[in-house]
This record gives C-alpha cells, structure tokens and sequence, in this order.
C-alpha cells in the first residue's frame, strides 16, 4: 500500500489540521494519555525518575526504511521498535515517545489511518505511551521521527564502552537477510537488555542496526581486534535464502545486510561462562551464541571481519 | 543561501556516513557532550531528575518554516528556540536536545556547517547540551526535527488547564508581523516562564505560536468566553508595517499572524494585580500586558475574537 493518494478526498489536505490532530487522537486512543501527562498541551509532563535516563531518535523515511510493500501498520511498528531496540541496548525501559511527522500534500488518509493505529498498537504491547508529537507540511514524501526516553532499572545503564581485551562476544539471535521480513517483524531484546544490565560480569551492549561486520568496531577496545569464528556466526535462514537468491556467500549476509536489531555485548574473560550461559538459558528462550572474543592481533584461523561491509547509509 | 547545491562535492553525498559524523561532531563542539552523556551511544544518558520532566518537539522543514533568504545559522537557532519556547510555556528549564535530520542528496556542505555551528551557538547560549541524533537521506527537501527535554524548577509545571472565569489575560512582548524577522530572532521567555510558575496566583500558561486568536482557546475554561481590549493589545511595530503594506488592518496582524513566541497566561480575578504587575517589573524589562479576561459572555464592546483566525497548519 503507498502512502501517497491520487484521491483528493484521501488526501491528508483535505481534513484540516485541527480535524487532522483530533483524528490522529482517536487513532492512538489508550496508547495516548490526555494532557497534561500526553498530547495537548506545550510539553508534556513526565513524572520525576529515581534511575538514569535514557534518550534516542530514529526516523522512518518513505523510500529508505520501508516502501510500498510494507503495510502501513508495520511502518509504525518498525519505527517504534527500531528505538526500543535502543533502549535495549543500554538495558532500560521505555517510558514515553513522541512522534514526528513530515508529509507531503498527497499523504492518504486511509495509510495515515493504519499508520497510527500501528503504533497504538506496537506502544499498547511495550507499554510506551505516545505523549506528544507534530504534524508538519512537506513538499514531497513521507517522513516519521520518533523519539523515545526510557530510564534504567537500576543505578546501571550499560553503555558500548568497557570491554577488555580477553573479553567474550557474544550475540542473540540469528544474523542475515532482515529484507525478506525481520526488519519490521523483530522483537526488540528488552527483556534480555535488562537482564544482561543485572549481571556484573557483562562489560559493553549494543543492538546490531548496520550489520556486525560494522557495528563491532563501536565494542573494540584500544589496541584489541575482536577474533570471531566463522563456523560460529549464527546466519538466519532468510541469509541462506538470500544467498541462493543471489550468490553471495550467506556468511556475507549476516555480517552486512544490518538491521537485525539483535543484541551484541562481551563478558569478561574471568567470569564463568557456562554459569553465564545456563542462567541466560534458564531465562530465555531467545538463542545466544559465544562468536569469538577480543585479542591483542587477529587468532589464528580467525574471520577477517575488515573484508566485510555493513550498511552504509547516506550512500 | 539555499540548503541545496548544484556542486557534486558541495553535497552531503560527498562525504560517506561516517565522516559525515565526525564533521558534525566537530561542528557542534562543546554544544555536544561525549558519550554516553551525549552522542555515540545507543541512547544518550541523563542523570536522574528530581523535578517533573517536559518533552516537546518541533521541526523546521523548508519550504515551511524557512525560505533561502533565511541564513543557515538563524534556521537551526528558530529550530532550537520555538523548542525553549514550549519549554518556558511550562515554566520548565532544558536539558538536553536530539536532533534528526532528513535530508535530500543535494542538500549543501557549507550550508550544513553552518546550521550545526548555528545549533551549537544557540545550544551553548541556553545550556542545552545536545545529546544525540541522527541523519536519514530523503528524496527531496531538507527537514530536522528537534525534540527537547526539560524539567520544572520545582514541583509545580504550569498547564494550560486551570484558568477560571473571572481571571485576568497576560500576555508578553509584542505581537504580529513575526515574519518580518521576530520568527527566528524571538527570545525564548524562559526566565519569565519559571517566575510565573512559581507564583501561585498564575494558573494557566502558554506560548504563542498560532497567533492569539486560535491559541487563546486552549486556555479558555468551559462555560467562558475571553472579553479582550482591542485597544490593549500590543501590536508589534512589525505588525504596523505589514499592514501598511498589504492594507489589511495592524491588529489582524497581532491576532492571527503566528510565530510570536510569547508568553499568554491568566492570573486569578482575586489576586493583587497591581502587586504582581509591580513584582514582573521589578524582576523584568519584557513587555507585560493585560489584555483582557475571561467572562461568562462577550463583554460590551469587547473583541469578537471569532472574527480573526490563526495561523492554518496543513493548509
């Protein structure tokens, strides 16, 4: 479904924008409280926090994030998970959004309809309520920032810095191939997140959004090279499809292709491991994979991450 | 100075992701902590907060809020300022902003510096660390929408809930003909904001955006009507001047043009007037008004407000 209409009674221009935002509220219904703890007044209102506060802002853009074959309510899910996941990342919850919207004049109503009640939806399931927002004219397109604060549960927010050299890598799920669904279809690690913040042997976290080959350079100590197996990579099914689509190596994939919103995080090399890995099995049911860890030079043997590529925006 | 170049290595496309990143963090300097209090992280980390939090956010898009005869500097201070804006309409202070940008292949280089350094300018100016973002291509135009957090001085976040029938009608500075210039060189009245919302016979605020005649229903109470002065109302200079040359009359201006950026506030019908007017002038030099109050009806020879209209979003 496009978001763009030919139809001028679809047209987002053709409510008014004080009929616009009073039907933008009815879509959000539950998700979004009454002011001043939600949407209507100059700010809205949160209560005090006891833990750190955490902050980030991911958009999603007509023609980079989604197209045409993505339904309009699994945008708006996309959007507000791809900053979950980032709350994950630091091993916090989230505890408002607000929401951004740039459009063009030929924005459909109907799409805008199942655009909003998506993210009611996705914010209803992670108990993130929608407390603001702005609805903004553009020339062409279609484009939906979201800003999401959340908080940790303890004093501890864990960050991308800490790792040491010796120190294990480690990462959830299955890597590879999200274009053929994952990339709006994923969970963000929440629970895990939070866990792993609870756990003092755990020294460094992220989410992987650009592909590991990249994005395991921001967990790198100083003078470290992370040493990853090859056979350990735990490539998603949809990179093995992928791969006999187009006759990359499947490996290939599951380093570059990005957006696999997993968690990526190293524990220090002293702990015990196979503790660490039976209670994170006693809790989850989500797969966790040892893929290497962080040495001095490059092990023997070991995969030559530079040769790979992740996902570079802006391209 | 137009966003948008001609010359293939003036546009941002020249420069690949990552050295983009490191230019803007160059350009925004001390404005932008270093991770993870600032950009770098997943989330940017805020310490906790004793006082209610404030969120709001506001874009400037082109073609919407600027046109190429606005510098780049004066686009990224607007951005930032009708953000504070919302802020003091709380009677809140800021503490930390995120900024995401869309922007189309061709936006320019040298005009991008030039909104960052502006950004961080104004960012230093009212200590408002910038704390994250992020930076997405689109197909055409140039879009960054700021979302800003902030906290009350103490436990009380003024609303714009709570004005009775009966109360007096405030209002700061001047009004009308902002697009004259006031619209990106306004001052955020943020000092003004917390005093008010320490004074108990303050019971509703906000900023003026949309003009008085469409904002002032937000802080109209049920069963009233505001019966407002013409002869009260501060018309700005610049309002005088874009009636003489369009012919419309000057007050039409100060009621409907939008972008003024000032405070509107009630005071209770009970409270010492002459006191509190003396308190703001003894603490302030900004232009205090009572333009009026809240009735049961339209008072005799009172504005017939319905009459003027705001300014139109989506239009």
């Amino acid at each position: 479904m496009s978001p763009f209409t030919a139809n001028a009674t679809d047209a987002v221009t053709s409510l008014g924008e004080l009929r616009l935002i009073a039907a933008i509220r009815r879509w959000l219904g539950r998700a979004s409280p009454p002011s001043p703890a939600g949407i209507g007044d100059d700010c809205a209102l949160l209560p005090p926090s006891r833990h750190p506060q955490l902050v980030t802002v991911d958009p999603v853009v007509h023609g980079e994030h989604f197209d045409d074959s993505i339904p309009p309510r699994a945008v708006a899910a996309k959007l507000l998970k791809r900053n979950l996941s980032d709350i994950a990342a630091m091993g916090g919850h989230p505890r408002a959004a607000v929401i951004a919207l740039a459009l063009a004049p030929d924005v459909s109503l109907r799409w805008l309809e199942q655009f909003y009640r998506g993210l009611a939806a996705t914010a209803r399931a992670y108990n993130t309520p929608v407390v603001g927002g702005d609805i903004t004219r553009q020339r062409d397109g279609f484009a939906a920032t979201l800003t999401l604060i959340g908080e940790a549960h303890g004093p501890r927010a864990l960050t991308r810095r800490g790792a040491r050299t010796g120190d294990r890598i480690y990462v959830t799920g299955s890597l590879g191939g999200s274009i053929l669904g994952h990339h709006h279809r994923f969970t963000p690690r929440l629970a895990e997140g939070a866990w792993l913040a609870g756990r003092p042997e755990v020294r460094s976290l992220m989410d992987l959004s650009d592909g590991l080959a990249k994005d395991l350079h921001a967990l790198t100590p100083d003078g470290a090279t992370p040493s990853l197996s090859a056979a350990a990579i735990p490539v998603a099914a949809a990179a093995r499809k992928l791969a006999a689509r187009d006759g990359r190596p499947a490996l290939e994939h599951a380093l570059g292709d990005g957006e696999d919103f997993e968690l990526l995080f190293t524990v220090a090399a002293r702990a015990d491991h196979t503790a660490f890995e039976s209670a994170w099995r006693r809790r989850f049911r989500t797969r966790l994979t040892c893929i290497g860890r962080f040495t001095r030079t490059l092990g023997p043997g070991a995969l030559p991450l530079d040769a790979f590529h992740g996902y570079e925006h802006l391209r």
